[in-house]
């Protein structure tokens, strides 16, 4: 990849959103968008911090969001980055040889088309490609 | 706090520089500033990812990001905000009843005077502010 990848968003699991959301106003960091993202069998709320977002996640489910924060408990999970054409970047990237976890897309929140690659491959970092114009 | 704060950078601990390096620039990412922060034990490689910066932290001695990687291995380890006046906002934040972990300000990486905040007051986020200008 010749272009470096912005920072699209930084994945946080909690417990409970709403005691989150009124913890990190203590920071003047406020919601923006609520949804559910039923593929990943979760809550989200997004909180903007400057150019990248805050993606807040509680679990809803038995998917692995929960098992995340059974294992380790609430705090930071991936990091989203901004890719135009994701078929390509997951191509490019495989040939690479890293390891993906989505060979194809699935829905994300706000309708984009999202895949993740394995932390075996970035030393130990849940990476997201988010299908996103600038 | 009115404004909302900025993220600054995101704190990941890495096993070993070099080899995390070489995995990031595969989404095109490129170290622009390499140093060691004595007073955290840590040797830090700053990668650019956007407007946001990723911090790389390999640990050097037997501090807490060594013990961090021993329990949980490499990955996320932090969020880092971007604020004008860090003991304002210390004593701002420790009025509403946040946990400080450090009550006066230390050196950072880049000469930047940080302080970091208990993750307990933030649903299991460990929080650094970083005195920075815009």
């Amino acid at each position: 990849m010749s272009e470096p990848l912005k920072l699209h968003h930084v994945g946080i699991v909690v417990q409970e959103l709403e005691e989150a959301i009124e913890r990190y106003c203590l920071l003047g960091l406020k919601e923006t968008e609520r949804g559910i993202v039923e593929k990943f069998d979760v809550a989200v709320s997004m909180i903007p911090a400057g150019n990248v977002k805050l993606e807040l996640m509680q679990p809803l489910g038995e998917g692995n969001v929960q098992k995340f924060l059974e294992k380790r408990g609430e705090g930071l999970h991936h990091l989203a980055f901004e890719v135009k054409n994701i078929e390509a970047t997951l191509a490019a990237l495989k040939s690479q040889g890293v390891q993906l976890i989505d060979e194809v897309p699935r829905p994300g929140f706000g309708g984009h088309r999202v895949a993740f690659l394995h932390p075996m491959s970035f030393s130990g970092l849940l990476v997201e490609l988010v299908e996103a114009e600038d």
